[in-house]
């Protein structure tokens, strides 16, 4: 195996102050730092001071950054730059940090003269090496005359310097759709750093782009594999620092950020096969969910044709089961309740933990009674705990006995954990990275009260359906967070929501509007769209089969259930439906939200 | 004058549900709305139940929006098209309303052929007339064939049907630089309907442009007084509609948001010349700014050179004066102070007023007591309350004979007036159609817990600035709401700062790394910035001069003082310098924040 490369993070990917940004750095487990200069700036700590709170915080300096518009401009200009260069040195002294990096030129100033930018970069360079430190030149992709790694690179060779090397950053090179492959000609002591970001596909241009939507590796859809195994290939031998702009994490709490941040890089290591984590076992399904509901509020499953089979040996908490469909019910819970489990069942739950933890996933202390099942338990990013099952957890259920009438349900179809606005991209990352489950695309939709982003992560029969408001919602948006489900999988859901609705379940009424337009949108066969109306079961279809849901009332402030049925190879969650789940919720619950006046 | 349009709104610019938005809509004093969809979708109520509630509220129901897709297909699609417009009108009968909105398909299947289209249209058109409904056809930005409205306007012409007009949509049309000019040649009488929305420049495509951040008239960057001009020269008879997608007011507080949309109609009227309003009277300074402190830290004037003048008749009240700097001190106020009041000086408060209750801004009742002025006072979109003064506003204040020492502060600079998230657009376009003041374009800062935009809102000597967090600030980002702040103008900076600093004034501190920074950055005379460090004052340069300023501590949770000095033709506030005070406020206010962990 490869030796395995430091870990450093930019501080301007973190919110708060300098002093938050390296305590949240080094409490992750990076190695080092990328000094991002205004962090620098508005800190009340000398260099010095800082260059010792690094020191006691294990972190080392890495890079000091960024220096702008420094190449190929006028001689006076020049010297100006070399005075100003001058007094950044001293800072990094002090810093006791060697490397700044230079990005290429994007003033009305700069000359497209490659000759004058060796030159000029030359003596720069030559600077940096009386005080011992050295230059690492960027291509921004956005840069006036240079915008791309193999001119920067050109510019650099020509000025041949030993204290000049390039800086290789993985969004201005990836974001142009400039190939990486010939990053592996450059010589690896001449790559001076590396910085890693990846981003969604975006259609705006690159310099917003890259200033509010970049994503730690994992997160976006840049091949970061790829591009850091030709810098590898290529001799690289410095660390895999990230530098993401991203509106949501410059605000965002920088600690969790800060976790999150180098979980991906030790996902991106393990895919490059510089690092061996515990592979992650085989989940061959949802063991159970965990529902915390208002008190009374569990017996809602009862209708659905569920059987109340077993009472916890030590814990307050009821099993629920219908077929292989398993909820544990706790209603002594919080005062908004919502899924506080999911239960995976894993070909090899140590092995599940081992992994989770090497990725840097809080693993629960769990307090065991006699008797009781060794559940690995992981705290997802939302708080979610996730419990890694083998067969043997029923066992700390006593049996009462019931047996389920069943109405035609035969198991956990998913588990939908609407997220907090700050994680929804960490999430992805957690579970595809911790658990091995692929993430889908995102999708976006219209809710009455705000636009909502919705992905999957699944594998074979675990699905998890993640959701999150493209705004965060403040005092009018009503369901902040919003309510959670879990969803049952049936055979037959006209049949099970007749036999519910017989039963008294509390299911949800869908307006006539909403089948008046899939009669539009659809031509169902007439009967089919009668059946639906009359049972307010929801339609959906995608080239891959048809799409059968219903839904309960909600069952405490934050959890209900949901009833599918899938036909053919139908691959989604009804998100289209999700609108109009969302207004009926709304219209069971109360006539109006409170309303502020402008004040 | 020509007749003055009616206005209308679609409901797909509002937050919450249909009955929310309509309520918001009626209640704002819209004349009609266009129905979105997918708001009747999921409502409860039945298309009869909406039309009678709009009769109830006296709105009409002016537009039935979008039908998709239809145009340019082959034989057997034309056929379902034709079976799902049947339905649509059947809803649509129900409601009461006769008019569609068809836009230009999207479809892979529609074929490029306007002769197709037209035929299909004109059966389209054909069978809306024996229901007694016309067709308004709208070409999308992104249409697959039809993407500009002369296109659209020749496939109608050649279609030639009594019932099919064409709609249009200032986004679709100035989003791709289409010169709406030839607009007047269309007769009126086609226009079916009219569209309105203003947009920010943004450099993305014109799809997600569309779909997030549209804005109301007068907003954003789009000429809609001409844009306009031409759709009523050409004779259009029609609402004044707003269409306006946009994320943040999708979740916000409907009832404001529709006040603020019904403005930006009232005032791009008045721009037509179809609607007269009041004058915006001359405003010649800031009469006065209102604080609210902390018990006590009012004081905090007393070591600035101001002195305690005069005492409120009837509230518990104070009048700090020097030169013409003047600030009424309420420190009984909430536990979180703020800017409480800008008080603008009007050469006729009496007809400010006016304009301000026809621009349908809050006018507030006022008690009046024996002796006191009839200050006018509006509430703006944040709850800022802006009086209009004349000159015997202080026969309010009783004297106190004291009279000030004087730190060569002779007046108000600016007022900083930081927006609740929501508010920020709604801001700009208050101040500007209510007191004529001109925003400058946004600017984005980098502060340490986000990004910031800002902008002022300016004419001669008022000046106010408006600053909003980017995103929504959650648990961790400090701060929320931020504090505010008074400005005041002076002729000494560094004299002043000294002055106040021996008096006692609890003056910021500027870190080192600022004044490092800043040598290295603009190499100013050596006397020069160690006169400027010594004092903790900040520097920034334009074009047109220079800015010396320096900050107070927070007196009171939200709300300090600021002291400027401009230097020949300086146009700005020293937003660059902005962040710098926001890490140095937070330094001095506690050592760190509450650190929530991830879950």
């Amino acid at each position: 195996m490869p030796p395995e490369p430091r870990t450093a993070i930019a501080t301007v990917c973190l919110s708060g102050t300098l002093e938050d940004k390296l305590a949240a750095a080094a409490a992750a487990g990076f190695d080092g730092v990328e000094l991002f200069e205004n962090d620098l700036v508005v800190s009340p700590s000398s260099p010095a001071e800082i260059r010792r709170r690094c020191v006691g915080l294990g972190l080392s300096i890495d890079l000091y950054q960024p220096f702008r518009d420094f190449e190929a401009v006028p001689p006076e200009r020049h010297t100006a730059n070399l005075r100003r260069a001058a007094r950044k040195f001293d800072v990094m002294a002090e810093l006791g940090t060697d490397t700044v990096l230079v990005c290429s030129s994007v003033s009305p100033e700069a000359i497209d003269d490659d000759e004058l930018a060796a030159e000029q970069l030359h003596a720069l360079a030559e600077l940096a090496a009386t005080r011992g430190m050295r230059i690492a030149y960027e291509a921004l992709a956005w840069g006036r005359h240079v915008s791309g790694y193999e001119h920067a690179w050109r510019i650099v060779r020509r000025a041949a310097h030993p204290a000049l090397g390039v800086c290789l950053d993985s969004f201005h090179i990836l974001s142009k759709g400039h190939d990486p492959a010939p990053i592996r000609a450059i010589p690896g002591e001449k790559i001076f750093f590396l910085q890693l970001a990846d981003a969604p596909t975006l259609p705006m241009d690159v310099l917003p782009w890259s200033r509010h939507h970049r994503l730690f590796p994992g997160q976006g859809d840049f091949d970061l594999t790829a591009f850091t195994g030709h810098v590898l290939a290529a001799g690289y031998r410095g660390p895999l620092s990230l530098e993401v702009f991203n509106d949501v994490f410059r605000q965002a709490d920088p600690r969790p950020a800060a976790v999150d941040a180098l979980r991906s890089l030790l996902a991106l290591k393990e895919s490059l096969g510089v690092l061996e984590l515990p592979a992650a076992p085989a989940l061959t399904g949802h063991a159970f969910a965990e529902v915390v509901t208002d008190p009374g509020a569990g017996s809602v499953l009862a209708p659905l044709g569920f059987a109340r089979t077993g009472v916890h040996r030590t814990k307050p908490v009821e099993l629920w089961e219908q077929g292989d469909a398993r909820v544990v019910v706790n209603e002594g819970g919080a005062a908004h309740g919502a899924v506080g489990a999911v239960a995976l069942a894993s070909t090899d739950p140590a092995r599940s933990a081992r992994r989770a933890e090497a990725l840097l996933a809080p693993v629960l202390p769990r307090v065991r009674g006699p008797r009781e099942a060794d559940l690995a338990s992981v705290e997802a990013p939302d708080g979610t705990q996730v419990f890694l099952c083998g067969d043997d957890w029923r066992d700390d259920f006593t049996p009462t006995g019931e047996t389920a009438a069943g109405a035609g349900i035969f198991g956990i179809d998913h588990v939908a954990l609407t997220q907090p606005f700050d994680h929804f991209e960490e999430a992805a990352l957690f579970y595809r990275s911790v658990f091995g489950l692929t993430p889908s695309p995102v999708a976006e939709f219209a809710a009455p009260f705000g636009l909502v982003r919705s992905r999957s992560v699944a594998a074979g029969e675990v699905r998890l359906t993640l959701d999150a408001a493209v705004v965060r919602r403040g005092e009018w948006a009503p369901a902040v967070p919003e309510p959670q489900h879990v969803a049952f999988a049936c055979t037959d859901a006209l049949a099970a929501a007749a036999a519910m609705r017989a039963a008294g379940a509390p299911l949800l009424d869908i307006p006539g509007n909403y089948y008046a337009d899939l009669d539009a949108r659809l031509d169902l066969p007439p009967g089919r769209l009668d059946a639906l109306q009359e049972r307010s079961v929801l339609y959906d279809r995608d080239a891959h089969g048809e799409f059968l849901h219903f839904y309960t009332a909600l069952a405490g402030a934050r959890v209900f259930f949901e009833v599918v049925q899938r036909i053919g190879g139908y691959r989604g969650f009804g998100v289209a439906n999700a609108p109009v789940r969302m207004a009926a919720h709304r219209a069971r619950r109360h006539a109006a939200p409170p309303v502020k006046t402008p004040a």
